[in-house]
Order: C-alpha cells, then sequence, then structure tokens
C-alpha cells in the first residue's frame, strides 16, 4: 500500500489492468474474466485497476491467465501490474491464504501460444543492499532464457507468455524471499501482438 | 536502472506507454506525438515502452503532453509510467539537463478539458522511513485536491489532467528532495474517458 493501511501476513497482491487496443476493448476484458477462474483470490476492480490478492501462486496464475486468455484474439494487448508483498498493513483477504496450491488456470495458458514482449522492475524497500538482490534476479531471468537485456529503469525480458510469467513469479518471490519479511515491490509491463518492431 | 546501468546526476526519466482502446490506436498516438514538442528531453521508444529523460519539469510536461493529446479525442486511453530520479549509474542524456526551465507543452495543454482518474504510488528506495515519506506526499495531493483515497498499494487521484500531473509532479519532486540525493520510484497509471463508473 502507498500509504497508511497495509498487515502482518504474507499476503502477495498485484494492481493491474489489461488494454487491448481495439474498439470492442470491454467485449475481450469480460471474455478473459469469464475465461479465467479467480476462485482462490480477493478480487476488487474500480475505473482504473483491478487488485488481486492471496497466495503468490493464485495471484501469478490469476493474473496471467486474464492477460492470456485477452492476448489470444491476436489483438495487440498490454498488461500492466505491479505485484507487492510485505506492505505495512496489508491483511484484507487473508482468509485467502489458507487455499491449497493447486492453480486453477494453468493446465489451460499453459496450451496458448502467445508471445510476449516485456520490461520488468524490482524495488526491495528499505534495503541499502536493493541493487544487489535486483542483481540477482537478473540471473534468475538469464536461467529462464527469457532475459534479454537492461534498459533505462528496467530488465527485458522475451519469450511465450508462460515462460515470461514463470520469470515474473520466480524472480518476486526470490527478491521476496532475501528481504526476508520485508516489502517488496515489481513492476510488469508485458506487450503481445505488437505492430512495432523491436528496436531499440 | 533496475540492475546494472544508470550515474551521478539528478537526472529524472519516466519509462511510459499510453494505450488508446481503439482499433486506430497506432494512428491516435502518432497523432500525439505530433502534437508533443519533445525537443528538450532525451527520447528512447522500444516495441514495449518509451523513455524520455532529463530535467524534471520537461519530463513531466512532455509525459502529459503525449497523453492529453491522445485523451481529447474522447478515447478510452491510459497511460502507465513509472517515473525515477537518482537511479545508480544514470547518465546518458546529460546533456538535456542544461535546458533552461520554459515548458514546451504546458500552455497547449492548459486549454484541453481532459478528466481523469489515477493510481499512483510512490517508492524512495533504501530508506527505512520511506512510509513517511510517502504519507507526506498524499498531504500534497489533499492540498491540489486531487486526493480521493488510498486503495490497496496505491493512492486514487481524480480531476483534470493539468491538477492530476501537477500533483504527480510535486509529490514526486517533494518525495526526491527529502530523500537528498537518493533514488525515488512513482508509478502512475492515468485512465481518461472510461465506460466503467467509478465503483468501489
Amino acid at each position: 500500500m502507498n500509504g497508511l493501511s497495509c498487515g502482518t501476513s504474507r499476503i502477495v497482491g498485484v494492481r493491474f489492468a489489461v488494454y487491448p487496443m481495439a474498439d470492442n476493448f470491454a467485449e475481450i476484458i469480460k471474455g478473459a474474466l469469464k475465461e479465467t477462474d479467480a476462485s482462490k483470490v480477493w478480487v476488487q476492480t474500480d475505473d482504473v485497476t483491478t487488485c488481486i490478492r492471496g497466495r503468490s501462486e493464485h495471484v501469478f496464475d490469476t493474473a496471467k491467465a486474464v492477460f492470456a486468455h485477452a492476448a489470444k484474439s491476436g489483438i495487440h494487448v498490454v498488461f500492466n501490474g505491479t505485484f507487492s508483498v510485505g506492505c505495512p498493513g496489508d491483511s484484507e483477504g487473508d482468509a485467502y491464504m489458507n487455499e491449497d496450491d493447486q492453480r486453477l488456470n494453468d493446465a489451460v495458458v499453459r496450451e496458448l501460444d502467445v508471445e510476449t514482449a516485456t520490461h520488468f522492475a524490482l524495488y526491495p524497500m528499505a534495503d541499502p543492499d536493493y541493487m544487489q538482490i535486483i542483481a540477482d534476479q537478473v540471473q534468475t531471468a538469464e536461467k529462464h532464457g527469457t532475459f534479454s537485456g537492461g534498459v533505462h529503469y528496467a530488465s527485458r525480458l522475451d519469450g511465450n507468455v508462460n515462460h515470461v510469467f514463470d520469470t515474473l513469479e520466480e524472480a518476486f518471490v526470490n527478491a521476496s524471499k532475501t528481504k526476508d519479511r520485508g516489502h517488496v515491490t515489481m513492476t510488469a509491463t508485458v506487450s503481445a501482438n505488437s505492430p512495432s518492431t523491436k528496436a531499440v
């Protein structure tokens, strides 16, 4: 939380939105939500973003599913979100921490062939060694074969949506373990079907 | 930078994208870029996001102009970006720090009537008192009359695009001064013309 009310559990959350660049964007989003099983996460939506919270694996599973189902249309779709754990005061939705670890969407989404280009950045808070924690997670991305270099303020990943979300999840969980019970956030911009060339 | 190469100057940057939810999204973005004078900032674009860097006032002025010119179409358009200052190693583009402080786009954009709903979050790095720095900037937002409460992981602003960007800029600059020569980042999601109701 950025401000005043955030708990003590290791509940993970993401505040995100999916942007289909098409006249029928609302229809695409509604369709993707309908195809996603979000029953193991706490969900709240307003007119700017959606927040989902719960166990780490379900937060990543659900976010990936909404994006992948929207992107499989072939339309240019972008996922933009900030993941967070350890935010001081973050307790609402704790009941969802009692869910088991069986992912509800992964089997279906593993079958989807959605290529993505991604920028992500890790922010381990209140830690003088935060740059080292970040550098260590570049190695995680290299291990997954998705890392394609640093850009100003972020690192770039390329690959299938499943490999990219696997990378994001592992980097986030690793950084969050390094920080023990501290506060870590991670921004991610995941783009599919862009008509732009991969120039730099 | 999230990783390995970032300097010593107080150059400010933002990595962002503007998402028009319309079939002719590319045309809207190109039109907005054409109407924006970006000659006082360093610009680099790839297929995921655009990075602009320079003096704080020109970074905010340019980012606001691109978004406002896209949003004045009436189309549902979202700006999503992460502002950064003090990133260790950030020096490329330092020549732009020699520009004067005359904003190139503000006069035109002040005339635009674009209403927005915004979520933003400040991340002062490597500081155990970061939550206090964040809380102080909620007061900046209250002063501007744009603050409409906290949401999980973020604060919400509502209002005209100019008032909202004024708030974002002042909150970011204040936090960056509190941190002296430290590293501060800020995420912002600014939405215009959404068909969704302001639920929650």
